[in-house]
């Protein structure tokens, strides 16, 4: 069950300030002074990121509201967090934080101000600093200094890098999954065509719809998601997925909206985009969409710093890398320069390469591939057993773009 | 100047049919008899190839109403089709035809019905081999039989490789440039986010938007052209371009249409985008654009045969299937799906792998790549001097699927 903090007066990053930044969290396992694991979650995720027991239902007193939030996703990671998972619960005090700007009961959009209205877009921008930000001062009121790790995949990998820049000294291991250290030029025009999908949608109002007699964007948050399932599959899987088989009956959507409908079929992965985005409308908040989708787009590990490397100069931890072949929305070149930055920096890395065809979806699909090296990773650092990095094959660089770096593991730990 | 030639009652694919289909295009250069060259045009372009002075101005009598079409695509290949230009209109009698279903003239949804109302939604869903028979149509009208070549782009190769499959006999040479037998899942997904856009959007009407007086469904069409150009570009070519940088003064578009544009940065990747959507809403009709892509997604090569190879089993002439290695909605792959099953139906079959980053665009933006194997394939077919066959190189196969096949021009042309 999720609890609720009030952490008092934040200023964003823009300038602008709420008086009492609330914040939804789930909590699992116990705490012991040194095993605390913050996981971060994605762009569209939650707190709710594993079915076991949360420990935030024993919270008492004005440290955590217990709240049900309705809608709220699925637990998103239940694969890999909980008890005798990768991320083990009954080892490790887990610790996942729902965003500012989101919907799933921290402040955001759809939140009340003071005065009783809803946010909506007077709500602050956010930045992944803002979220780093928030959580540490969440950590404070549950007594977490120093976190054992900070794990989380896409924009949630960003967030896990970020601590590395922004709190150098309070993360032991980094665990960046499925990221990069800024966002490439196409996934940016992606993004912002799916907030002009929002934006256009006569429903959106200016960001104003909010109250149960009004419209909801529907159409354009809908559109939105589409593109975004787009982004998350790969050429190779929704090809294997879906073909060009028309839709069977029962299938989700029983048309295609264009006229030329009346001849040519409604076709499978029409039907799947379809599914998800009717859901999708149900469960999340259109100027969330905005915001969130914006964080992403402007995060760049090396803004007020010359260099990735030098935003990651002081982290006195150990970095993962996680990335997957068939990811092209955060693609393995772009974990490698994220890599390749951590050990100019001589922070002790690891990128270890799935050879996947799931794409951006593998780091949530395949926990048969994430699990190991996560759990491994958590226990020994990048020297864990099932923690691969791309130059342990072949040293001379087969595979990699340093090829004049020894393998890190190998180096830091002969034999 | 466009002509505009009626070809009679036209019943297509669907069934269903129109009274006079009327045809707009442009030729080029002298007919004499045997050196026609039929160009196909991709999927928003038009029977306006080329800058050079069209023979169709020429035409008398009831064969073609000269007639100046406003709007049109701008020559849309005239770096590769004019006098001394790879496709030689000194040399070919070169014709290009504005596909039905488009609205540059021909028959469409945007042209009147016979009791002088638009079309619209009812017009007849369109396919390539529709596209493929009103050009024979034409072709007929203009007194050429055996057509020299079809050359063809993106959708436009479709249309040049259906006249292999439907016309076996009547072309000498097919040039079939940045395609494939049918599109992706990934394109096929895309596609139907672009059409949703479209008829999401209030103005669209159901189709039913045309009078000086009605809006038209500019937002929804901008979406979709939005979706085009990302799909048009690669991911190394859009970051050389625009990176992450934000839009100077001046740029096209001032301001992101999200409320966090007043703290983040409006990109100059949106503001091409966004310029780019705007100039095409200005020029197409959003009921064709839905026509269109639709031939597009449906069109595959196999349908009506058991495989690809038989569909083209009966063709008679030579086949030059070229590709770009940074296209990734006409991929590589799916060239070299098609001239192996040319190969297998023995068809002198060159596949031409152009190494290029700029995406799918690269057919319209290089045409130092395109002009020379097009100009020597043209006067020599797949032995042309500057046709390259990707297992030249290698004929152990290296390059290749297909590592028990010699290169074929190699073996018909020894020595």
């Amino acid at each position: 069950m999720t609890a609720v903090e009030s952490v008092g007066e934040f200023r964003f990053e823009c300038g602008e300030s709420v008086e009492n930044l609330r914040l939804a969290y789930e909590t699992y396992g116990e705490f012991d002074g040194d095993n605390a694991v913050l996981v971060c979650h994605a762009l569209t995720g939650s707190q709710h990121v594993s079915n076991a027991p949360s420990s935030a239902d024993d919270t008492e007193g004005d440290l955590g509201d217990a709240v049900e939030t309705a809608g709220q996703a699925r637990a998103w990671w239940n694969d890999v967090v909980g008890p005798g998972k990768a991320v083990d619960t009954t080892e490790y005090y887990v610790v996942c934080v729902n965003v500012p700007g989101s919907c799933y009961g921290s402040s955001g959009p759809p939140t009340e101000r003071p005065d009783g209205e809803p946010w909506g877009t007077d709500f602050p921008p956010v930045t992944v600093g803002d979220w780093t930000r928030a959580q540490r001062r969440l950590l404070d009121r549950l007594g977490v200094g120093r976190l054992h790790a900070v794990v989380g995949g896409s924009v949630g990998g960003m967030n896990a890098v970020d601590w590395a820049k922004r709190f150098p000294d309070d993360v032991r291991r980094v665990a960046a999954v499925a990221t990069a250290p800024r966002l490439d030029t196409q996934c940016l025009s992606l993004d912002a065509i799916a907030r002009r999908a929002i934006t256009t949608d006569p429903d959106w109002n200016g960001g104003d719809y909010y109250g149960d007699d009004r419209p909801t964007p529907d159409d354009g948050l809908a559109q939105a998601r589409r593109i975004g399932h787009v982004m998350y599959l790969s050429k190779a899987s929704m090809g294997r997925k879906f073909g060009r088989r028309a839709a069977g009956r029962g299938a989700f959507g029983d048309a295609p909206a264009d006229p030329t409908g009346r001849f040519f079929p409604y076709r499978e992965v029409e039907s799947y985009l379809d599914y998800n985005a009717d859901s999708f409308t149900g469960r999340f908040d259109a100027n969330s969409y905005l915001y969130l989708t914006r964080a992403m787009d402007e995060y760049d590990l090396a803004a007020d710093y010359g260099s990735d490397t030098e935003a990651l100069a002081a982290f006195e931890g150990e970095l993962l890398a996680l990335s997957f072949t068939g990811d092209w929305h955060f693609t393995v070149e772009q974990s490698r320069l994220l890599a390749d930055a951590a050990r100019d920096g001589d922070v002790p890395t690891a990128h270890h390469v799935v050879d996947s065809d799931h794409g951006h979806d593998a780091f949530l699909v395949e926990p048969e591939s994430v699990g190991p090296p996560l759990r491994d990773y958590l226990a020994d650092g990048v020297a864990g057993r099932a923690v691969r990095d791309e130059n342990d094959d072949d040293p001379s660089g087969g595979r990699s773009s340093s090829p004049d770096r020894a393998p890190v593991h190998a180096s830091l730990f002969p034999g």
